[in-house]
């Protein structure tokens, strides 16, 4: 063992505990609190793991699942930005690019390269291991909302438009949970969860 | 899609949320809140995809990390048992089986045998997979714990015949991480943060 190396996996491993500290808008099941970043990236794992025989395209499952497990890493210095909040996200690429620097700087040069390279594809869809991560993205808070009564999307006054450009690259990843993904927001606007516009 | 299948895994998604809500003894860098189940998988699955390259055999990646996900899935029903608690590790097995029956059992027949083989291979520590998985499951709390001055070793006056018999199939997952660990552990044995016996 190279213990250098080993001591920067360590400290980058360290780092990332800091996910657990930052809130998302999601709440969990059963109406709990507000959900962090590394329990919706373990969801989102564990969901592609479950979920890879709706995938439109083969992929590499371990690169996939770890790309979901760091995908929203940089929120550690950048902060969460809520999907449907248009100011925040102007700023945001430019946050979480410095975020990425610093934070995959911590590890050994390969590995700093190899994961920013899985956030890099992940935030630009443009593997097929990107595509259906993003599919889980979106996926994974729509199903707990839906499960509290689409609490959240009251909570926001949060328009069919909106949801549904937020879902607009998951027929990439998968056209079944796409069409899936459809029919449960089309129900939630009937319910008048989501206002219809 | 077989809707009726999709629901089921979806069905089990959700039942998984509940382990956002289980504590653990590990308590987060920073002397943080208590960890909970959820949150530590996500960073065991992380390290091991990070970690792979100090395993003692090949192994495959991401069927470790989905074990690494929901090898704690049972305490839903079971509760979290203290790694250092005697008595409530007497009546460990029989109440995780009988978890182990309803939880997987709400998946797919395929997911339920695949996931059940899983959980049982991990607690065996019977295939490279989980022997790899196991190390992470021991080194990721003694992370936290090394990064908080040993707090917790301190607040449980755990042994150091403890803390080496929980890690005693270290060695046999990855040789390396394991010699690293007796290290750590003897810094907080001569730190006091661990009884000497």
């Amino acid at each position: 063992m190279n213990k250098k190396r080993f001591e920067k996996q360590l400290a980058f491993i360290l780092e990332a505990d800091k996910e657990k500290n930052i809130l998302r808008q999601t709440h969990l099941s059963g109406h709990g609190r507000r959900e962090n970043d590394a329990e919706h990236a373990w969801h989102m794992a564990m969901m592609i793991y479950l979920l890879k025989e709706y995938a439109n395209e083969d992929f590499d499952v371990a690169k996939a699942m770890m790309m979901a497990l760091v995908h929203d890493i940089v929120e550690i210095d950048a902060g969460d930005t809520y999907a449907y909040d248009t100011k925040a996200k102007e700023t945001q690429k430019a946050r979480e690019e410095k975020a990425a620097d610093r934070i995959f700087g911590m590890l050994p040069e390969d590995q700093r390269d190899e994961l920013r390279t899985l956030f890099e594809e992940f935030e630009a869809g443009k593997s097929p291991e990107a595509r259906f991560a993003k599919v889980m993205d979106n996926f994974q808070p729509l199903l707990l909302n839906n499960s509290n009564g689409g609490a959240d999307w009251r909570e926001h006054k949060v328009s069919r438009t909106k949801v549904v450009g937020r879902h607009q690259t998951s027929s990439l990843g998968s056209e079944e949970i796409w069409k899936y993904t459809e029919e449960l927001i089309n129900a939630n606007v009937e319910k008048g969860n989501i206002i219809d516009n």
